[in-house]
């Protein structure tokens, strides 16, 4: 029975890699069609966000047959939570790169970045695919040295966005309004971007190994 | 056991119940602290959010036990799966509340509303909060008919949040980059708050009717 339990927590656990793995992926090309102003790109991004849906109502449909099968005890209970917890950061991290591409494409062929915001934008971009791959490895390997690492990435996350947040703010921004909306929205969406992979990531530990 | 089934239901609406009224009290005190610029407001505001955090974990525990006293069947897992997403929806309205206060405490005693935004987010703030006491209604009545407006009230923020935008990408805008960053979040974080209310109504249905 309980090597049953085991084996459904491993099938769920191979849902939410394939789900961090579209995320991070989604992310990272959103990321590329806003430097590179490429509506096409951008376009994959949004098209390919149904498939990290089904995937969460995959994660959805596996914990209601565990829990069918397996008269549950209460402590397994919180396992499932933590997973269904886990699943709804990584489709909200799919969304969040949806919402890059998106602004990417509303303003392509032009770039929706001006000079002064670009390379911390990338910077934020890059940190946070490298936590989303990071998120993957945790959820793969179950490595919670790894899954340690993360908060510290998470810190770099927030100290951009703050960096960000003072170019906007310079008595001499010349760019009006629009592109500094657009660059304060997609610091936000990165930061949480990486503040849902590191809860994913712990709740996933949590999930399998119970700690 | 039904009978026993259906007391555990009423036992998470009821907390449910008690989180959609408390954030809907937390957003309701935040925009007045917005609107007057009171810092004190505000931080009633920021402390208050603990409370509804702890109810979310009332709501996980609640859940928790009735899956381990019943021995649930498949269709059961849904409506408890239904019940966590709804919980995780009003706490996220809490935590939207807490950004609202943040902002008006982080330009207090000066208004975080310069006068061209004020009548917009003054709107957006009523249509949310009704929307929030709508959804307080429904997961206390389970009227279907309240929850299918709701939808519409929706819409109507949509509607608000665009007008914002368009006041604050006007050519002529005055106040620079920091109101408009501030007024852009708060009509976001309004319109994240109608959209999870509207997610929560429609889950608490489905928890306790099933359809």
């Amino acid at each position: 029975m309980r090597a049953g339990f085991h084996a459904d927590l491993d099938r769920v656990n191979a849902t939410l890699v394939e789900m961090a793995d579209g995320a991070t992926d989604a992310m990272r090309t959103a990321s590329r069609s806003l430097l590179s102003a490429d509506s096409d790109l951008a376009q994959q991004v949004i098209d390919g966000d149904e498939a990290i849906d089904v995937r969460y109502r995959t994660v959805e449909e596996q914990l209601s047959e565990l829990l069918a099968r397996q008269s549950p005890v209460a402590g397994d209970l919180r396992l499932v939570v933590a997973a269904l917890h886990a699943a709804g950061d990584l489709e909200r991290m799919g969304d969040l790169a949806v919402h890059v591409a998106r602004t990417a494409q509303r303003r392509a062929p032009d770039s929706a970045l001006v000079p002064e915001v670009r390379s911390i934008v990338t910077a934020m971009s890059e940190c946070t695919c490298r936590i989303g791959e990071k998120v993957t490895r945790v959820l793969r390997t179950i490595d919670a040295t790894v899954a340690a690492e993360l908060e510290n990435d998470d810190d770099a996350i927030d100290t951009l966005e703050r960096e960000l947040f003072s170019v906007l703010l310079e008595p001499g921004w010349p760019h009006g309004v629009a592109p500094a909306i657009d660059a304060a929205q997609l610091g936000r969406w990165y930061e949480r971007f990486a503040d849902h992979s590191v809860n994913a990531g712990r709740r996933v530990i949590y999930f399998v190994t119970g700690t």
